[in-house]
């Protein structure tokens, strides 16, 4: 797999295939053509063949696509035959919310721990776990060998408690705070900006 | 301003060009060259300045942006100088943060409802609201003027939920559920799918 031409698109769609494919897995679908697969998820089935080639090309000329197999490649290259141990930061209602979000336990994602500045809030449960002080940060991340950190905080703190996670070791941050992290070459952020989101209604709305 | 040109990458880019220039109002900044937006947005000069293009260029030669009125415009644009009720379909962790969450009502983004089917769940407290039974869904929605529903349930009920306020008058859904909605083609949705947004950090957790 070459990795230098894997577009930036390509990767943000690799997860709806997975996301598709895990479905067709539950309906006992055992293969799949670019045709079938592509009136599924509207795109076009050239779309499909090229995304695929990507990383090697998985389906077999009128046979299309092994399901299982497929699905298990793709899980493979999106790196979720690895567990991955998750930590948030921010105890509030997002911060809890996703502590009790159960979609990502099955994928290998696994929230460690809930750390909160908040007097009030520490020792309080969320979902399993208990809300734990920042002062417990360091340690925490060194014993549970944590490879994601996510920022469910306001966007006043957010730049500088990103910067004390890469001082201990993050360096994949997934960022709901509304600022955009200017980070070290070797970390990464994905942003989850839900007003940017909802704005596109908005938009959409006044500009049909 | 000709709909027709503005291309979907510009549209999701124009909230990112709103929330630096709400930085700037903030900090006092009254006016900025695209020179130096393209400084603290990281984006070359010149993309800022074909895609505000797009909406009629409101620099000027020499004295770059007026930060105000460019706010004002993009506002604008974005629909955000009316106001857009929301309901929120689903009151479990995720429904209850969203409906929590403050940032939404300074752009004229009011949360109106909140709704569920769990019996356990209706006339509890989220946020300000009080949870409603599903039974009073389509009345509450012609009655309070409601522009945008927010799914927040699991992916199973979800097309039938939507199809279901569709049916109510609702065209706009922002959805949580992790599946792709099937709507009328004079209906949008804007996608929220957390999973596949994690799984960007471990496809590069996982290839560098």
């Amino acid at each position: 797999m070459n990795k230098n031409v894997v577009s930036d698109a390509v990767k943000r769609r690799l997860p709806r295939y997975y996301r598709f494919l895990s479905v067709l897995q539950e309906e006992k679908v055992e293969r799949i053509s670019s045709e079938e697969l592509s009136k599924r998820m509207g795109v076009t089935a050239s779309q499909i063949r090229q995304d695929l080639n990507n990383f090697g090309g998985f389906g077999q000329q009128g046979y299309g696509y092994n399901v299982d197999k497929l699905k298990s490649e793709l899980g493979r290259i999106l790196g979720l035959d690895t567990a991955h141990n998750i930590i948030i930061i921010g105890a509030g209602n997002l911060g809890q919310a996703l502590a009790n979000y159960s979609n990502f336990q099955t994928r290998g994602l696994i929230v460690k721990g809930i750390f909160d500045i908040r007097e009030d809030l520490i020792g309080k449960k969320a979902g399993d776990l208990t809300v734990m002080p920042m002062e417990a940060l360091e340690d925490f991340i060194k014993e549970n060998n944590i490879s994601i950190a996510t920022l469910a905080i306001p966007k006043e703190p957010a730049p500088t408690v990103a910067a004390m996670l890469y001082s201990y070791g993050i360096r994949a941050f997934w960022n709901f705070a509304h600022v955009d992290l200017d980070l070290p070459e070797d970390a990464v952020s994905e942003n989850v900006h839900l007003s940017d989101s909802l704005m596109q209604l908005t938009y959409w709305l006044n500009n049909g």
